[in-house]
């Protein structure tokens, strides 16, 4: 069960409203990477979890996330404070309250539709979705996306340190920055308190695939490193051998019934391609004069995008 | 640039038609850990990598998972071509295509919208979207969050292989799941292979807040572990002390000019909370005499939920 | 700051697995009306609520959403504690696990992708959207929102509870349902505290516009009633007298700039139709023999739906 | 069946072309509060409701809607007139147009991919979703549902008139505005016919639960008002006793089958946690001498954000 | 299969870095007519086909299209290079860095969350999504489809074109605009070498209703036009006759088992309206002094949205 | 303006109740080429549209679309109508209720959420989302759209009739999927009346890359057509001759300042890849003995897939 005290985890000390600045802080509010996120990645891995200590950890970190979407938001709360008082008032000048919510795209709609409310968008005005968590049930995957996760939110945090001079805020961003590199370590001992961790899951790998580096991206910038040499590989590099890479022929193929069979080519019968006619088509109708570029005759097209453009000028 | 050809890394034969099993399949084609959402994540990363190895294996994998892409939709258009088929020559009875195209409400859909063609959709029906790519243009949150992926889309391969008894498709399955643990195993490479990588990102963090441990869920269950007790860790139990966490006052504000400040006081004033009356409200006007419940009277509530259904069944 | 104990707000007790059940359950755990949705309601606007009593409120019904969605979120792990355990160790045969998982198209996403741990997903598998949150910033919207939303919340729970015959299900529901009677209940107090609360915002309506009927649908089934009829109301049944309402042509119109004037001009003509020709278009150059329909013959077109199936089964 | 007539229901008159006008516009044209949600909303409560005064307000609702959205739509059209023609022509430099199109993120959108046409999006350039539609099919949350959605409006057009210093378009917002009263009065109207519409739907609620408040959010702010005071309400202060609420013990079990139990078993030994040992992690051989912050040494952190600056600088 | 070659398809010369500009490049990377949607399109409909040369032709140019997205997005990385490197090196100050990345919501964002890597999002911001993919396994359909998106695609690389002045640039986008142009006109030999290739699909239309032009729009504005008018068409304009079309009464109904309607119309009793009265509504309770407008008195209403606000301003 | 009659368009006559079937309906309600995105697409065609004529046509065909999508509507809400009832009035057992409504994950959505009332979701239950509007500003590539949307329409719609055996659904379907007919002609019509509309907008392309044919898909089922071959077409089969096709060398470049080309040394610097050694890993310090696979050993993994699974049963 869940309690709440009104007092912040840490305190909030905004030096002046800034609409602009607080739709960027809502990357980690209602954002990809941001504390909705976090909390509910890990409230979902809690509450699925039957090992009592990792439990236990993704409760409390889970609790804590929680803690800073409050933090976080009260942030973009502070920033907005100005702009919701001026725009519910009508209280300023149209052109006035004009500029004031149009700093961006997102700061108008946090204006005219949230009235300033720190709202579950990320900084562009988009609706996070569940969609961003990644929880699977298993828990070498899951710690695996917690810590990756953690290092991505440092990472964002980071970047908003760099844009922010407001004294205040940057102090509570650098305490939630290093939350986040304290809860990966968290997160990295409950991986490796796991045994055998790798591969997730339980099924062993195919020994004839599971060394292989397949070269697929060739030419200049071939680079040879650790990921891909060394006595741990085998290399390909003819991609013709991986085509296929098991000895059938490449193809797809499924058994059919004979009466899906029958019904099939009916199929492909009526919607047969006719190769060998070059039939007229709605192009050959609807190009005009000028657009040239039509059943082999270049009359009209352009050297290039200068020549192009003139031409378009004429028309 | 890419180049293709028409044999696919793996043969795929499948044994019969299955229009259910088909849409678990999309899974991995449209779904949140599929192959398409393994290509956009190295393929996106691999553009804006300045690092000239990284740069080569990312674009070496993505150009991989795009053959896996292929080889899983074609799993699901055998699959499918039955379906197909029946449904495009309308050579079934009516009813037999409903039941055909009706296992789930995603195989409806993959019929009537898509036609048996392999969607970008789930095995929900649900449509891919770039929420699910989580690549930030840092190299050490990127390669985390590439082992991740790797890690849990072994998983769900595994998880495919474990429900379906056709051997050509499990064949195939079990190709792609151990690809999935080779990659994993080159983007920890390559993220060891970058000296100082913990934590992401620039900045150090705070001594004060880099080590603490909050146990922000407490009661029967609390459990001790190396995430959170240890020489590493201080860890916090009696909450109280982070509220705050620092020495402020644990509360939001933001200093606002004289007239921000007016016009704020002006909206409070205009819609403040009259604590002092007990409103009618639309609730009394609306309750009629069975829901009860209202105004501190009870009458006509029921003792449990059993009693409840009993007393609805009466209106 | 948010505080959690590992002890749920109300017992769960779960007769046996179900996973199909527990996809039902997802609807209050991820779905539109579910316990995020109402957590995340309340919470963003308390975050932005400058009055301290509905601050109060708001942050008291959001935390105990949350606990709700941890007793949801719990019925539905344990629903799918069979199935998580039996896939995860591949322990029954293939087609058992197939049919065990495949009971819709969500239990086996919910299988699949999130190895039966509770997911930020409806019944039909589709992520949870911030779009489902209709905070406004302005308290007699947001008040007459939370006080929809609660009824919304307690009709679905009232539907689970009608379909499920698990007794502890059955009272974790029961409860839930309730507490949505005593939050709307609170809400309307609120609402009702604001002493002018009508119409929201501060501008008043037009005179002549807001006692306005318009009749805009008309024919059988047009019936009278206190929301278009009596004192208070002038209904507009000949419609042509609102084409328009006010006293001008009806018309869209915008002062050009000559420049603009010119080329929009320019636009016009280069793109205008001809509407004096009667062109072949692709249609004439596609139809074959059999499809009929074009070009005012109606040679090979069907009287009926069962004469066109049987001229399909022809071709 | 629809009928449409190309006069408007009002009037618009727009004084000059403003492309970042127009995308403030969009919020209500294909917003979460905008005309289509609105006519949608009431569309499909008209298609599904079976009292003929409800389905004829309805019907007159919705229909009224989309002439609404017709008028927002075309003052859409008439302020990106101007950029839709200079675009399509090519007629102004380059710097010009980019300029004209850049004032937004989504006025780029708006002219780059609607190339000014009035788009289903919301004024950040979001698609509209019918996830903002909540017709739940029970009359009494619905109408609830509406004068919540016509509250919502009428404050966004209220917002969007206070922004707006052109005439015409200030006209026509306020006859949109004041119409989101006139529908509101007759939702009111409509749900107060219902005579026992009190709670929603049909089951009562458990006394035991009716009428407590759980005052999960304690601490300074703690505040009384007739939402959680008074004769009505049992208010719980020491949530200790609502954990559980019940009787029970606040743990969440499920009765699994001997074979459940057996494999679950399994499963939890093969991915125990061996709490016992402090591992080695990824972050032990990844953290250079400068990140500092592991294995409880500090050296290296930082005391404060602008010492973590100046060591970030040095690297 | 695929293979990669690390040249691209079209060498990427770009003058200087702009994130405002890769902002708006990104809605021909990740955006509704992008390359990735051009790819996905193609790609699943060329694993669907059973045509041996349109399935060529698919694959043919959903490699291509693949290439292409290399393409842009190379310009996208180029033009973010700069604002990358200095927000991850933290080297400018705050303020210049703040101005840098904000010069739209959608460039934060870039920055913010992406570092500057080119994002599958669009020009403003919103991920790319499935949905924009309309392939639907019927060749004369998806052809059609197909003919339509590379019109498209043409065009927005044209508007493109004209708000950049970057010579690199504008050449790179020259040549992708170019293919779209023969690509279109591929998909149009495909489509005509179908022999009968209109109406899609098998079935033929109804003859009674497959010539009708339903003037549904009247009033001043009707237009006569090759598409209503002409031998092949029978217009309707007097719409009452089309209330139904068939010969029914226009009505929806359904057989119910006695036993549902027995319960339809439980339920539609508790649920009726009573429209004989006229009831006092939640409105009544709220509407102040001020706002006027309620049950029939005007008083307090302005006269115009002038009057409006200089009474609100009065507040 | 927009009016509307309560009568359909068309009778809809259902024979019997089926919750199942009627999710399948939704396709074409809420679905991607359903009613509300034909209306849609054609209503913001027409509100953009500046020829009379093509506006006058886009909003007839808009409108009839309207009262399409309330004829779909109607076919759901009768197909829904008996369990709409049973489920609002609890009349039936849990378990007979449970099974009505859960004969697909759709249909339990249908019902707990919408209460059996048409929803704006597709046959899956995913919301319908206005990324299926590809309307685009350009009558050339909104023609051609349109054509496309149609005709997949009309396939969906054929779809429908192959699986419906209820002789009214079937009619009105009938009905409904002959107006896609009819429409696509008129918009064909409206295409070929503007005399040069081929390409789309006004910059012809550039010559040397308009008749290229590039065969990107090569192996076995090269195939030659109209669409590659004959005189229009130049075909490039030596790739290599593409990389690029410009004289340029197929690098991507960006001139950067020289502040901005210090500031990416540094990054590149810090962040630079070690490729000299072969470091240790995560992988190395959690793969178990049984894992296999790692550093170069193969001890463990498995020969095949069936050994795979074998070694996985004895963990």
């Amino acid at each position: 069960m869940f309690m709440h005290n009104k007092r912040l985890q840490y305190t909030v000390r905004v030096a002046e409203p800034n609409p602009r600045l607080a739709c960027m802080m809502l990357e980690q509010f209602g954002g990809a990477d941001g504390e909705l996120a976090a909390a509910m990645r890990y409230f979902t891995q809690g509450l699925g979890e039957i090992d009592p200590g990792r439990k236990d950890l993704l409760l409390d970190i889970a609790t804590e996330e929680l803690s800073h979407l409050e933090v976080i938001g009260s942030i973009v709360a502070m920033l907005n404070k100005g702009v919701k008082a001026q725009l519910a008032e009508g209280a300023l000048e149209e052109a006035e309250l004009y500029n004031m919510i149009g700093a961006s795209s997102s700061s108008a709609k946090e204006a005219l539709l949230f009235g300033g409310g720190p709202s579950l968008t990320d900084s562009a005005g988009v609706p996070w979705t569940a969609a961003y968590i990644d929880s699977r049930g298993d828990p070498t995957c899951d710690l695996r996306s917690n810590i990756a996760a953690e290092s991505r939110a440092k990472v964002v945090y980071e970047r908003l340190i760099n844009i922010t001079d407001d004294p205040g805020v940057k102090e509570a961003l650098g305490f939630l920055m290093t939350r986040e590199i304290a809860h990966q370590k968290s997160f990295e001992k409950a991986l490796y308190a796991i045994e055998d961790n790798f591969p997730s899951g339980k099924l062993p790998g195919i020994a004839a695939y599971a060394n292989l580096y397949v070269n697929s991206s060739q030419g200049e910038g071939d680079v040879e490193g650790p990921w891909n040499s060394g006595a741990q590989w085998d290399r390909i590099d003819d991609l013709e051998k991986t085509m296929p890479i098991d000895d059938g022929d490449g193809t797809a193929s499924v058994k059919l019934s004979a009466a899906d069979e029958a019904v099939a080519t009916k199929l492909a019968l009526r919607t047969a391609s006719d190769r060998s006619t070059d039939p007229e088509t709605g192009v050959d109708l609807g190009a005009g004069p000028g657009a040239g570029l039509i059943s082999g005759e270049d009359m009209g097209a352009a050297k290039d995008i200068g020549e192009a453009i003139k031409m378009a000028e004429d028309l």
